[in-house]
């Protein structure tokens, strides 16, 4: 059985990474792709559960598993909160063959780089700056202040999109979906993994 | 305009690289990707054209070429008849973002590779040695000795499948060219292919 991939996906809130990640999920029938599952300390809101979209942990217990070091990356974000990415979970999973992805922004992606050297890092870009803000504002729910906070991280986000291995314009969704599958197969064609997973067949034929 | 990519496409003959070549330009629409027309000495075959399957020349004429230092790689196979890929075509095309494909064996993709630090390799594999046997003999229109020859120059250049980029094993047709589009789509996903492609959108996100 081949390794499965270790991916990370960033982008700027508003550019849609979140929806290219469920689409992508839920046509994977044969379960070969799956969602890290973050830690965090901040608060669960509606409709999110423990176990399922986070670990929702105390800063208490959240800082006793730093020092136990299970955490690949993680960070305190601004409002205070810890985010983290644990390694048990994810090399239990692409040791059965299956891709994992790890939803971080920047700062998680280069702790993320300097430890696993063969990750592949994917950045989601907005179509223009005017659908990025319709779509930061659009959504209604929150302050004048939040969405200040929320477009400077955006840019903040943006300004890092070139430390990535792949970038991805998501003008069309299903374009962006077809791109996030093409890299996600193309990296399955390359030598390593075709080595790995067609052993028998290279066997036999460089055996003639 | 962003540049085209330069590919090579090698494998054992009876793995099927011409159909999938075909069905990829066929279905190529927009005109975006060629096949870099090579030069030879041999005699056309049936249904060959000059300058659009090769540019059929005198063997005088080839080594002027060769002397004229036009070719990228060249070589001269069994049998005695050269074969080369002449620069100045590719860099034309590929200026215009065109992407552009050589077909040519392991020999060839070692000296383009050493001239070309760009250029991407991909090797196709027959499924099984079985089936591969069946194809190679089982075109009916050559003497046994021929096709020995052809079975050990198979073995041969599928000895050297380890020195590609990608692997694609071509046992479903169709399986087949949807891996070879992934490539085609990913590397244009890259993000040094993106920085160009999309200069305008980066800077008006950065500007803000």
């Amino acid at each position: 059985m081949s390794q499965g991939n270790l991916y990370i996906l960033s982008a700027p809130s508003g550019a849609g990474k979140s929806s290219l990640i469920s689409a992508l999920l839920a046509q994977d029938q044969q379960k070969k792709m799956m969602l890290s599952i973050s830690h965090t300390t901040r608060q669960p809101r509606l409709g999110e559960t423990d176990g399922i979209h986070y670990y929702f942990v105390s800063v208490s217990e959240f800082e006793s598993l730093i020092e136990q070091g299970i955490f690949l990356e993680y960070a305190k974000v601004f409002g205070g909160n810890y985010y983290g990415t644990s390694l048990p979970a994810i090399e239990k999973n692409l040791s059965q063959g299956i891709d994992v992805f790890l939803d971080i922004d920047w700062q998680g992606a280069r702790q993320i780089r300097q430890k696993v050297q063969s990750v592949k890092s994917i950045f989601i870009l907005p179509p223009s700056l005017q659908e990025l803000e319709r779509r930061l504002i659009g959504r209604g729910q929150d302050s004048e202040e939040v969405i200040v906070q929320r477009m400077s991280k955006a840019m903040d986000e943006i300004s890092h999109y070139d430390e990535y291995d792949y970038v991805i314009v998501n003008d069309n969704f299903e374009q962006a979906l077809t791109d996030l599958k093409s890299i996600l197969r193309a990296e399955k064609l390359r030598l390593g993994y075709q080595k790995q997973e067609n052993q028998g067949l290279i066997h036999e034929l460089l055996a003639k």
